[in-house]
């Protein structure tokens, strides 16, 4: 039994990686990671926008590490993110939650790449040039654009996200990914404990680690089996329920915070409908959520309930941030 | 029976529109529409461009509207088609065989209207935002977004075409598309003559026949009942049988000409792979192709096959252009 002691400082001089954050960027949430012993973090830099304003978005983040290069670093490899650490920083890990940036160009992916941005969910919730995202009605699987944007991420060294993608294209990509670079699901919860078409099924998440691929816990109470009543001893629950699909090395943390954004917000309507200005997609915006692993200043507490929960030192060090490098190190090469 | 002399004065005192030409513009095709008596024509000006590409081919035309305005003039009405025979020139309908040209915005489709650019393809051969062509593996149907389009465009008055566009695709926006503002085929087969996947069902021919939309007969060899051996009559053959489906009032000409464009070209090419660079999507462009309507300018031809075929004057004059002219009515309105 690891004690609460010892979880302290297993969690202090291990790497923890969260494979997704979507907050109101800003000083203080960079601040906020380095109070919470976030040594890297995949940072939502896309997600509707088109080319030129991807394009802003990574200058804008260019300047935050400029300006903040006291909290902050950019990651391109795993070692600037156990470098980050060593220097008391932490590392970013630009990402996409979309591939809406690169429009109907397979050559700017090798421009994003080049930039920094590593990680591209394949699409957000929305049918687009690749494939389907959750809230369509109909699936049709991962397109032939989709099949060439697949493989150019692949030889990029870009991971492929398939968080809010539908069933038969998560699958159609699963099975369809060059061998040695399976796709991820960087931020999702198990249908498995609680039905909603968000969540994945027993079924996929298996598939994903048959590959080798990786799954990452979001904390989204309305989508956890005791729903807003969920505490952070709920979410490493969810956790034990995919180590007990796939093991325990493939599996980590992709918290989903969206801190410092108001709720309901101009943010959260905009990612809320398709495009960022036409239908409405989901409840999200305007429904009561709580999120379990509470503020990002605080994140030390997911170590305390993994000892709670009984975990090894091992399964903790993996869990919090090893499975995701070495995740990361297989997609991005050397 | 119409004799040879009585088809030809037909041919000459009444409207003869085309519902699809996507030939090398000149004015050289300019002249071939003035001698083959074409009164009205749906020009293809956009396929794979974007938004700053396809204003720079509305700007063409413009261009071309002053500069050869003795021989064509813009269409924005069917009156404006009816002036143009009346003047003696071709009226010029801009038109797209995709919606690749508004890019992932609604409000674009406003901007081309006003543009004039009044029939529209839903997506060319692959998916897009709002569906899926006919080259996909599957076809996930009319999507979210297109759902949005299609409604837009009907407010708008702009019709929308399903040539190129998958089976489930087709069926879901004409099921879906509002009363008084159904779809068209601007240039299709009948795969009941010949099975092909760019041909459409009798079962969709007649679905679509039966919300008062449109089917323009295309000639291409290679996808009619006798290959590249068809002529002329076996075009009109063709004609007879989707009139066989659902009435003679419905049917028009939408001949797909590619006149001055070579075979193979460069613009060939373009058109064949998806996003004017991607992947081949089909043959097309290698294959030996026989076009049985003939050269441009001698349109008049297809006047002495209807007769032939002993078709009756007011059958010539409603599938010449009056049931062009009616349909396109019905979508823009007044």
């Amino acid at each position: 039994m690891v004690s609460e002691t010892e979880a302290r400082e297993i969690f202090e001089s291990n790497i923890h990686f969260d494979g997704l954050n979507i907050c109101k960027f800003s000083p203080e949430i960079f601040q906020a990671w380095r109070d919470g012993g976030i040594d890297g973090v995949s940072c939502t830099c896309g997600l509707w926008e088109g080319f030129r304003e991807s394009i802003a978005n990574v200058v804008q983040w260019k300047k935050w590490f400029e300006e903040h290069s006291d909290l902050i670093t950019q990651a391109h490899t795993v070692q600037d993110i156990r470098n980050a650490k060593l220097a008391g920083k932490t590392a970013v890990l630009l990402s996409w939650q979309n591939t809406a940036g690169i429009e109907d160009k397979l050559d700017y992916l090798r421009v994003f790449r080049d930039l920094g941005v590593r990680k591209m969910q394949l699409t957000y919730n929305t049918q687009n040039y690749s494939g389907c995202g959750y809230t369509e009605i109909n699936d049709g699987g991962l397109t032939g654009f989709g099949r060439e944007v697949v493989d150019e991420m692949a030889k990029l060294g870009i991971v492929c996200d398939l968080s809010h993608v539908g069933p038969k294209t998560s699958r159609d990509v699963i099975e369809y990914a060059p061998a040695g670079k399976p796709p991820c699901f960087s931020h999702v919860l198990p249908s498995g404990m609680k039905e909603h078409p968000r969540n994945k099924s027993d079924e996929l998440i298996k598939l994903i680690g048959s590959k080798g691929g990786f799954v990452g816990l979001s904390q989204f109470g309305p989508h956890m089996k005791k729903g807003n009543e969920s505490t952070i001893d709920d979410y490493v629950e969810a956790v034990d329920y995919i180590i007990g699909l796939i093991g325990e090395d493939l599996v980590g943390i992709g918290s989903d915070s969206s801190e410092g954004h108001g709720r309901p917000s101009d943010f959260m309507a905009w990612c809320n409908m398709d495009k960022g200005y036409a239908r409405k997609l989901t409840p999200w915006g305007s429904q009561k959520v709580v999120k379990p692993l509470g503020p990002l200043a605080e994140r030390q507490e997911l170590a305390q309930a993994m000892a709670r929960a009984g975990w090894s030192k091992e399964k903790m060090v993996k869990v919090l941030g090893e499975n995701w490098l070495r995740y990361l190190e297989k997609i991005f090469g050397q």
